[in-house]
């Protein structure tokens, strides 16, 4: 590898780790534009999907892998940055205690609605004011299994760009659309073309097997502690419910949205 | 309520803070058989099922609650030992920011694989090394939601007693009945009666959707990083398989779990 390309990096105070360890910030990230992704086989899923980070991060003493030289090669190809620090800056900038050995910095996508393209899959997930970005990445990761258009994110919602979503996704915020946007905005996006609203829901619901789904479907999961709002449930074409055989009335809010899609796929293909 | 029964506490030193601090260690809940719950609904939940904090741990200025007086009378009737403290020390027992105003100290249960009863449910979630406590809590709730007999932690799992778990759980930890045993004695006490060892898996298997469950059937679930060792998939009676549709090749832990149990329910049912 060419040094020129490769820039050292000691010092905790650098301004460059400065600005890396901000974007663990949601507000420093929306502002630069940036996330963080952590670890080779992230960043590699991000590669195969087209996806190369604006700066690539590596721990000086880490175990050598052929897939990290290809990504190094692939980022100064394209332009970016390489830069070696310590694991313990790195592990500063990650704000983890065993840091993987490599991080990289990325470029935010387009997540608004203009950006979709609705006929990439026949089941959508819409999360309303879900705030967990565990549960969040977890959603995205089950879109990819069922082959999903994508997630799209419908008022105050956890960062699919926080380092959380992005690990609990297990790369699948790079193979699936993200969209953010206001509940009305929604609406219009979603009636300006095909696409059947539906809510898990306890109220003037049908079971959820054998309900009449249609593609592309959009399921609807609310916030986990005060679920959907009412009106929100109202504006759906069709609300199904799920059975609750014990004390609980509702199911953690990635569980719900997995079990009624592996529903609305074996239902749409069948 | 007489105030003999209350004790007060202001300082952060005082042994009984430092006590209930420890209890976030796993090493000390082993040791003193003893695990905190946050908050009046959790608490409530175990209230409800029987169960009652030997401690509970009050904020002062805290709001009054109905279902709080309850439970500190209950509490108090029952042997039971009450504090008030500062929200900032209560802060400090549980490690949170913004603390729920109460919190309580409960004895551990038995979790030998002699204290279940295989008949309370057909249904049973058996996780094999899960690591993390949420994933753990998240399958708890399902378990309730499915009307499972409860959750069997094989080989090295995440505690099903830490704050995390127990608050993914939302309040199933008290309800679902929960045992830790290694592989083999596990082994031995499923084949010493009726039950049916279900894997999720991508080899040899047949589809998810109906296969022929028989209650009790038992769901086991791998390592979120390393899947079922293969010699424990060759001792499922059952091996099934889930469509997997984009990149990945694997769910999250506690949503495999969900998919799955959720069919068996429906299977069993009808």
């Amino acid at each position: 590898m060419a040094s020129d390309f490769r820039r050292e990096i000691t010092g905790y105070s650098n301004p460059t780790v400065k600005y890396l360890r901000g974007l663990r910030d949601k507000k420093n990230r929306r502002r630069e534009g940036k996330f963080l992704v952590e670890g080779l086989r992230l960043l590699t899923d991000a590669r195969e999907t087209g996806r190369l980070p604006e700066m690539l991060v590596m721990a000086t003493g880490r175990d050598p892998h052929p897939l990290l030289d290809e990504l190094e090669r692939a980022v100064i190809d394209g332009g970016g940055e390489v830069i070696e620090t310590s694991a313990d800056i790195l592990s500063k900038i990650t704000g983890k205690d065993n840091p993987q050995a490599v991080a990289g910095m990325f470029a935010e996508f387009d997540t608004s609605l203009d950006s979709l393209d609705r006929t990439a899959g026949s089941i959508w997930m819409v999360a309303q004011a879900l705030r967990d970005p565990g549960n969040l990445g977890t959603m995205l990761r089950t879109c990819d299994a069922v082959g999903a258009g994508g997630l799209i994110l419908v008022d105050d919602c956890a960062d699919p760009f926080s380092v959380e979503a992005v690990r609990a996704s297990m790369g699948a915020v790079f193979t699936q659309q993200i969209a953010q946007a206001g509940w009305g905005d929604f609406l219009v996006w979603l009636r300006a073309g095909p696409g059947q609203l539906v809510a898990a829901s306890l109220r003037d619901a049908v079971p959820y097997r054998g309900a009449p789904y249609e593609a592309p479907c959009f399921l609807l999961v609310g916030n986990e502690s005060r679920g959907l709002p009412e009106g929100y449930e109202d504006a759906c074409d069709l609300r199904v419910t799920m059975p609750m055989r014990g004390r609980a009335d509702s199911l953690n809010a990635a569980v719900a949205a997995a079990v009624l899609a592996y529903e609305v796929l074996d239902a749409l293909e069948s």
